[in-house]
């Protein structure tokens, strides 16, 4: 039995690891679709987004099945609830991703953005793709100094968050307050998948070393 | 056994039930921290917030050991589960509240909120303390119809979120970006704590009727 459950639960890791990929591809994609007002893209990620909540769906009831037939214990148990809880953030990407893919579509063929902000989207759109992927690679290899680098990563975005931040409030902004708006959800959508990507490696980094995640509180604007 | 897993599931219920109680109490003291630029009342917020985090982690803490000690099956096994992402989204529903009154901190002794918005604020406060209310009550009571009504209330919500946003986007909006940005970010904090709310009803509904719920995507902005 207790092979069983490991077997399965690496199964339950590699849906996990999956979705990461699913998550970072569709911040990928919008991010394009953002910086390039590119309305098929914006529409592929539209359309993909349910493919993240299946997948987020099917990792739950997995998850379920093993609880229920393998009532594991321990510290075994604990890694079962981080997989539902990573499964929750990582859909909550993929519906960040459709935020921004979403305001694409709704101003094309405006560009969303002015071009004196661009540059700090496309960082942000880099570096949360980053994120992504290290947690994914932090979920297939378990390898919690990977995962703890994370946080550095979100330290990073959090600075080109801030700064974008100084941008829109300068007395100079010349855009508009609608520009300011779209700018401020969208800064405030990638700094928010950000740190999502971070709980779920937490939540990698517990089920190897039994320590609970903190309950700190990361989006402060 | 069922017996002793009916009487913790129960004070499962109980402990959920309180967290919705403080969730509620610190959004009705942020907006009016908000409302009244009242920094006391901000700084009280603040400094509970870490309550409600350490009642999400007792509330994990009693589901863990519910599932270690009961491991239950089925019904019941979800119940548990139910619980657990209730508790998370009673948590991020105080974090939602903490911002609200950091911001009414940041900006003492200066108003937040420009005179013209402040009724959208005083009536999405209002509303933000009936769905904790009602999500409470259907707790405690397991009222599916209750639990079912949130989304009205929620509707209700993101019709004031909607409204809110054409009087920023208007052309004649008076008060400049800086207070544009402020009022997009809080409003979406109400919007958002709503939506968590509808979250924990949902989760409610489902261990009375098994019924999972689904994975549409609410904050649209």
């Amino acid at each position: 039995m207790r092979e069983a459950y490991h077997e399965q639960l690496e199964e339950l890791a590699d849906q996990l690891a999956g979705m990461c990929g699913m998550a970072g591809t569709a911040m990928e994609l919008a991010t394009r679709a953002l910086l390039e007002s590119d309305l098929a893209l914006a529409e592929q990620v539209i359309g993909d987004d349910s493919k993240i909540d299946d997948a987020r769906a099917s990792c739950e009831e997995h998850a379920y099945a093993l609880l229920a037939l393998q009532a594991p214990v321990a510290t075994d148990l604990r890694s079962v609830l981080a997989a539902i809880h990573a499964a929750e953030s990582l859909e909550r990407m993929g519906d960040l991703a459709l935020h921004i893919a979403k305001a694409a579509r709704r101003r094309h063929p405006e560009p969303v953005l002015p071009e004196q902000v661009k540059g700090y989207f496309a960082q942000m759109g880099k570096l949360a793709l980053e994120l992504a992927r290290k947690a994914q690679q932090a979920i297939e290899t378990q390898d919690v100094a990977l995962a703890k680098q994370l946080e550095d990563d979100d330290d990073e975005m959090d600075d080109l968050h801030r700064h974008l931040f100084t941008v829109i409030m300068d007395r100079d902004w010349p855009h508009g307050v609608a520009a300011a708006v779209d700018v401020t959800l969208l800064g405030r959508f990638y700094e928010r998948f950000a740190d999502h990507s971070v709980s779920v490696a937490k939540r990698v980094v517990f089920i190897k070393t039994g320590q609970l995640p903190g309950t700190e509180t990361h989006d402060d604007v």
